[in-house]
């Protein structure tokens, strides 16, 4: 039952209301990965970094249980780098620096001892990436999840329509269903992204929470009320590395199992947020993640 | 074990992309009398129209077990009169007209027969009216619970912190909470205004459900995820409504109890939405309203 994620491995330079990073451990591919390895080990990653790309970061990825076989780096390249400062209610951001480097040309490569890949996350990248690992497995995993943004509903419509319709579950928030579906109620728009191909669609709401769809069912998860959000950056590939975790972990991919992994992977972005980057995952415990598990039950029991 | 409700009984004109409507029923009183009539009766409405306001419009609220007696008839005035448009996401709206009419001088009055009120429900209005129906009542009821609106704390600052001292819980949308805190964390706003005297707080987030605070204690509601929102004009005073009247109902404040009245109130303002002004809520019926909060418990169940 291996877990394989796929997904940006990059340097983030982050500047929020309460101070600035210098480039620190960043991108989708690191955020899932670390996220996931809380519920199964080990986390094989299919990702690209340049020779600018620190050791000491691959052997914080190593530590938490992530498998870099799958990690190409490529020499006398660049990592790929996004700075980007958030304005003062944390919920919008400039982008002030995107270089892709190594990620313009990415081909991913899949590992032999990847191959018994289960559960596949598919972080935010090109769509045509995305569909190229799915294709580069011998085996249909028993779950693919992929995570998307508007960007490749801008530039890349036909490649992401394409790698939508091989998936199992497709994650987005609520701006981007609206933009995929072209529809602003958020139960009529998951009605017709879910005909694209998804039997699942998860739509983020960032401090709302979260929908999860399904034929005719809907979980509507919370999310918690922080006294202080510190830093966003990576709370949804959190969020989606929490939930591909727990379902590779618990090996059930039924209706009522995916809420509990909307929740997890809730719990687990709440944490995200809490410090810099990548900072605060690498530092919590099983046991805090079960006490915010609880506050979510508290939250909600009625 | 009476229940008390004030708030603007008046004439709306509503635009919307489904349609418009001539002058009807409208005002927040309105709204709250007919939703609290769903589970406590009589519901003792003090207000005051003009000698425009039709008389089949006062037996729509008296059949649905509303006492008028403290409705005031202005002769040679006119009722209060509002006119909105409504964008096309539904969420922001223009208003069109507003002609304050009988409500500029409006001096509350609370017959002799309304001096039992155990829950009392201030809808938004002025927050020097809001106190003065309290002060006219020879008894402290034992649940004062208000709404208001950010246009008070532009303009009347002090008369709202003076009525807001005075009440137990306070119900307001979560820009609102940012406006009077500000702060923009909802959990360090909640604080802030708890500070204030309300031992209780609901923030309404909308299509995003509400949020009930209570010491250190949260509460997360959802809102049901509608095919199509057709008119949400009157929705926030539904949702007080049913949580006035579910707690008169059941009269328990415990948290617990309040939680499922946040429930019954949302659940409420959903039906509300489905059509024009009041028109789904004086044809819903019981049967209907058990359904729709056993669809709450689906959506929140994990």
């Amino acid at each position: 039952m291996s877990l394989l994620t796929v997904g940006s491995v990059a340097f983030d330079a982050i500047e929020t209301p309460f101070g600035k990073t210098d480039k620190i451990i960043g991108g989708a591919g690191t955020y899932i990965s670390i996220s996931s390895s809380f519920f199964k080990k080990p986390v094989n990653v299919v990702a690209v970094v340049g020779d600018d790309f620190p050791e000491e970061y691959i052997k914080t990825l190593e530590n938490q249980g992530v498998n870099t076989d799958g990690l190409q780096v490529k020499e006398g390249e660049k990592t790929f780098f996004w700075a980007g400062k958030y304005h003062n209610d944390m919920n919008s951001r400039d982008t002030l620096v995107t270089e892709l480097n190594v990620l313009e040309h990415f081909d991913p490569v899949v590992p032999a001892n990847y191959q018994d890949a289960q559960y596949v996350m598919l972080g935010n990248l090109s769509p045509q990436v995305q569909s190229t690992v799915i294709e580069r497995l011998e085996n249909r995993p028993k779950l693919v999840v992929m995570d998307t943004m508007n960007f490749w509903m801008d530039i890349a419509w036909d490649d992401l329509m394409k790698t939508i319709s091989m998936v199992d579950v497709l994650s987005v928030n609520d701006e981007e269903a609206r933009q995929l579906s072209k529809e602003y109620s958020l139960r009529k728009a998951a009605k017709k992204i879910m005909a694209m191909g998804p039997k699942y669609l998860i739509i983020k709401k960032g401090e709302h929470g979260a929908l999860l769809f399904h034929e005719d069912k809907i979980f509507s998860a919370p999310a918690l009320p922080l006294e202080e959000v510190f830093d966003p950056t990576g709370a949804g590939d959190t969020f989606a590395g929490g939930f591909i975790g727990y379902l590779a972990k618990t090996d059930d991919i039924s209706f009522d199992n995916m809420k509990k992994a909307v929740i997890y992977g809730s719990a687990m972005a709440s944490f995200c947020v809490e410090k810099f980057g990548t900072e605060r995952l690498l530092e919590m415990t099983e046991a805090d993640l079960e006490a915010r598990v609880k506050e979510f039950e508290e939250l909600t029991v009625f």
